[in-house]
């Protein structure tokens, strides 16, 4: 690597999930509900327990795979992931406190991935069930190195919330293979999977077991893809000579940039392909640019993440706008009611935003957590838990959406399962692990980073002893929120708090005594004293409703505002507004009122205001088209938080909404 | 038919194209460009011998069926049509001026047509090649009848243009063998074809034969659609036992609504499925209506009309705006970037138009048949005729239809020909009879009718004597109409001119002295006198720049305007008004003047306006979401019709335009 000698600046490091602790009025009772529903309605799921869902099979595929079960593999190729993601939940559930019962399924089902284990590590269902024989052929379609990321991440959870090694020592012993499988050495594949998780996952596992070669693997796959020759030709022209076909049966029409494998990936520039395995293959270049202090691959980082956040994003943070291949399109192309934007692609933006975070400390990349986190990832999942959307539209006509096919994708109601199950595990680990998002310590854990504002507990060692920071808040509701902090003895440390994008006007005291807001740095301000203990920061942030456009060459929203109030963006929806959205209009300097509404969709703030709507007179009730205006008439509104829409009666919602 | 005793008013009849020469600035050169340019070429692309054009393949099926050519059948399985069309259109065009040339090419492949013909007159390339001994089996799908009807079609253009009677006798000798075939007598089978068009082509060969049991073999085909027992049912139990498959593999996802097989006919309320195949319907139904004077089947037909104007229509006259099945959705869905609007519904949109303003005598009809005929029917074929559009969207922005799989049939240009070229032959055989359009006299031969503004001399029997009406205009350019009479003695008779339904003030004089145009009776100005030779009525219809709206329930077009002079629709494209179009505005009250340009687009008048346009500002750039407003600035706009876009460099355009 000739850009290992660039020295990247410092980095900061995530207060791990098991030294936060979340008490918070709107996210306890969702990490509630991800550990005391989601996760046994998701084991119901991986069973096949859920009476009218799309079957999983998962458990199944991994008792078949023991010897332990007769039948045929039944689920995508990449069944297994479902159980990694739904075991790393369970690490990440543990983490907050031990459960007896739950534990003991987790480790049953360990010991069924232990007996579902080759002798020479290898562990995929798929391979071992359906095609045995036949592993490593197929890296660019059939998600076995993505497999067996989902399940090293689970097993750093499952290892760093109970101290239990078993797994981790499995997917050890697995990365030990796949580590003797791939390489530059000769009798080694210079291959790479299809579907980046694996690279990123790599990076957490040399955290967790202290193995460097496990970091050094994830660094070989990341830079091998895109080289030439290119693995993917070389692995079909390999598939061609075993099977006698010439090879062209087996050619898919997806170009290599589907996944991210179009040029070497110091040399992407732009954000292409499918959307979540862009993601988690930048989250890796960003794990590694910190790992190797490595400018060059900061660099790319950089410029793919401005790509994604000045062209290629929703409002919502939802990224991937095309349903076809789930993936990036060209700059400015945001259609509304095809949004694909699907969950995992804003669960794996958040990721990629937490380590850029890490990297940079620039609350820029904090503000894109945050609009991702309280909207594109939160509207995949519906407030009892118990449905998800997969894809997630900033408009829905359920008419047309329930009628045509170029909509199939989108639906207008959350749905129990998918065939496809990647997204309701997915937000449960997000949900379960997101107290590690809140706080990151430097290097020297001489400065605490407040990027979240949660009310959580967090034990760090910060100048040498343990403090202890207490958050309280009402966030997302309002903009208040106080930091205590507990130490035994007085110490001088620093701790920088962010100034959310959304903020126009911020008031920070320490004491009581007002700090100047005026000097941030890179959207922190960083108070550097000594603190003792019950020192008391409090953070007041100005939250009004805020009118959102769009650069204008986002032709989906010409003409059009969205609603925010802190980082919540809003929408209409058929419940408060009645039918036909889209013929609401409200003036371009409308005043909105928020009211928390504790009754409604479980306690939300609401905005109130006044638009328009056409009035047809009852001779124009058969007229499609008119020389005539139409007369308009005021109508009250209620907007309500995006990620709650459709949790009651179906009908239209809109986020963005004609603006005079 | 318990409805046949419901007696209609009386109908009008077409003054037919042999009777009219089109002599006119705008239409005479489409029509030489049809007759000089598009025969030829079109008849090269059913030899397959343009290249980089799909290929056709319809002349070699042909060859194979007659068995003068060996190989194997290629093509849609109703190739057949297209050379029915094109046929069709040289009958048209040899109405005009007899040309040897052009007739021997159409004699010899006549010849050829009859040495294909089986004995017992079945005549389909399709089966007789590729299935020989499967016929009628699968009438849902495979277009047999369909087929016969494009035939049948030509034939009577052929006869009527030439007194040729060779392909008039094929075709009455296929007809009377279908007449077997098909029916409700014991051994015949209770079937219709899964796209309706011989049952229109049946009315017309009664009419050219004189045979009315083709009459009532049309009327059997309409009324037995959609009665239960289903026959697409029991034609697919009839194929399953024949094939031993059980007929699940052969059951399609297709809903009989698709096929406007759902209901009988007359219980049909809405216009649903497919849309070319829903106009061809409506148009027999149309003519049954009027043939067998069925009151019950014109109160269906009105319903349907109703329901497609006023609920389904673009403003372009266009329909069908599911590329999915090329089909009808849900009232109020026209979605301008996914507009499917086949140019051949259009043409079927005219087609039941005109049937229905026989019947009706409304200008509403010929209002409707006027916007599409200028509109969505005329952009599909270029200025030079050599390239088509099968998709007419009403808005375009290639970046986006280039990339995205829910837009593929979206295409920023015309393309030289169709694997399934419909549309091409289709336009050339409305353009080459466009004369049958435009008058038409009543039952008793005492009035006639003007429906449309055309520079055209017809030849008609009113009041007992040859009268030759001679109009002359610079329509749609300009609102000034002068017909001139002509004929032996003076004779009384009623001329009737229609106001159209766009025009709010109109002027009509005979020799010079004004008529009263207030009693309009159903859209038209009747004037009726004893008419001496060179009387000259004189028309005059303000056609000033109309801002045009649809419906607030077209979520499609809320808060937009299109702009309408005459018939005539405009757009803005990208080479007159540089990308992003989507970013204009025009006041909701904007002058826009119209200016002819001879030297743009073949001659048109274009429209010109202010407009204005978001300033980004540079600091603005990289800023995708923002809560600052952006300032506007105005721009001079150029509308061009809409039918003429895409003839210059590819490039945005867009009918619907943001008003303020």
């Amino acid at each position: 690597m000739s850009t290992i000698e660039n020295r990247l600046g410092k980095t900061l490091t995530p207060v791990p999930l098991r030294q936060v602790t979340i008490q918070d009025p709107f996210w306890s009772a969702r990490e509630r509900n991800v550990i005391d529903t989601v996760i046994p309605y998701q084991w119901d799921a991986l069973n096949d327990a859920i009476p009218g869902a799309e079957p999983s099979h998962t458990i199944e595929n991994f008792r078949l795979a023991a010897g332990e079960a007769a039948g045929d593999y039944y689920g995508m190729v990449f069944q297994d992931s479902d159980l990694g993601k739904w075991l790393e939940t369970v690490g990440f559930a543990l983490s907050k406190e031990r459960s007896p019962e739950l534990e003991k399924i987790a480790d049953d089902v360990i010991d069924l991935l232990e007996r579902a284990q080759g002798p020479d590590g290898y562990l995929n269902t798929y391979y071992t069930v359906k095609e045995p024989g036949a592993r490593w052929t197929n890296l660019r379609d059939n998600h076995e190195l993505y497999c067996a990321g989902h399940l090293m991440e689970a097993a750093v959870a499952y290892y760093d919330a109970t101290g239990k090694r078993k797994l981790l020592d499995i997917m050890c012993r697995y990365a030990d293979y796949i580590g003797e499988v791939f390489g530059r050495e000769p009798g080694q594949k210079r291959g790479y999977d299809g579907h980046p998780e694996v690279e990123l996952a790599l990076v957490k596992l040399y955290q967790a077991s202290g193995n460097r070669a496990y970091l050094e693997l994830s660094r070989y796959f990341v830079e091998e893809r895109g080289q030439l020759p290119h693995f993917f030709d070389t692995e079909d022209q390999e598939r061609a000579a075993a099977q006698g076909d010439g090879g062209a049966a087996r050619k898919r029409k997806r170009g290599y940039d589907y996944f991210q494998a179009h040029l070497p990936v110091r040399d992407q520039k732009t954000a292409e392909g499918h959307s979540v395995r862009a993601v988690y293959l930048y989250s890796a270049m960003a794990d590694l640019a910190m790992q190797y202090r490595d400018a060059g691959l900061r660099e790319a980082c950089r410029e793919l993440w401005n790509d994604v956040v000045e062209r290629k994003m929703y409002v919502t943070g939802g990224i991937g706008s095309s349903a076809y291949e789930e993936r990036f399109t060209v700059p400015y192309d945001l259609p509304n009611d095809r949004a694909y934007t699907e969950t995992c692609a804003a669960i794996g933006l958040m990721f990629w935003a937490q380590r850029m975070l890490q990297m940079e400390q620039d609350r820029r990349y904090a503000d894109v957590m945050e609009l991702a986190l309280y909207n594109g990832v939160l509207s995949g999942i519906s407030l009892d838990g118990k449905s998800y959307f997969y894809v997630n539209p900033l408009e829905v006509w359920p008419d047309t959406a329930n009628f045509r096919d170029d909509m199939r994708t989108v639906k207008g109601t959350r749905q129990p399962w998918f065939g496809c199950a990647c997204c309701p595990p997915n937000i449960a680990r997000l949900i379960a692990s997101l107290g590690q998002y809140i706080y990151s310590v430097n290097e020297e854990q001489r400065e605490l980073h407040v990027h979240l504002y949660a009310g959580s507990r967090a034990e760090v060692v910060l100048g040498g002893q343990p403090v202890t920071l207490t958050q309280t808040t009402e966030y997302p509701w309002n903009g208040q929120a106080a930091l205590e902090i507990g130490l035994a003895q007085p110490a001088e440390f620093t701790v920088c708090v962010r100034i959310p994008g959304w903020c126009r006007k911020a008031a920070v005291t320490v004491n009581g005594a007002g700090t100047d807001t005026g000097q941030l740095e890179k959207g922190y301000v960083r108070i550097t004293r000594t603190w003792s203990d019950g020192d008391r920061i409090e953070l007041s942030f100005d939250m009004p409703v805020e009118i959102v456009r769009a650069h204008p060459n986002v032709r989906a929203a010409a003409g059009r505002i969205a609603l925010q109030r802190g980082p919540v963006v809003y929408c209409l929806e058929e419940a408060d507004n009645g039918p036909n959205l889209q013929d609401i209009v409200v003036e371009r300097d409308a005043e909105f009122e928020a009211e928390f509404d504790a009754g409604l969709l479980g306690g939300v703030t609401v905005l109130r205001g006044m638009g328009t709507r056409s009035v047809v007179p009852p001779e124009g009730a058969g007229v499609l088209y008119t020389t005539q205006e139409y007369d308009r008439t005021a109508v009250p509104l209620q907007a309500v938080p995006y990620f709650a829409w459709s949790n009651r009666t179906p009908g239209e919602m809109t986020v963005w909404i004609r603006s005079s």
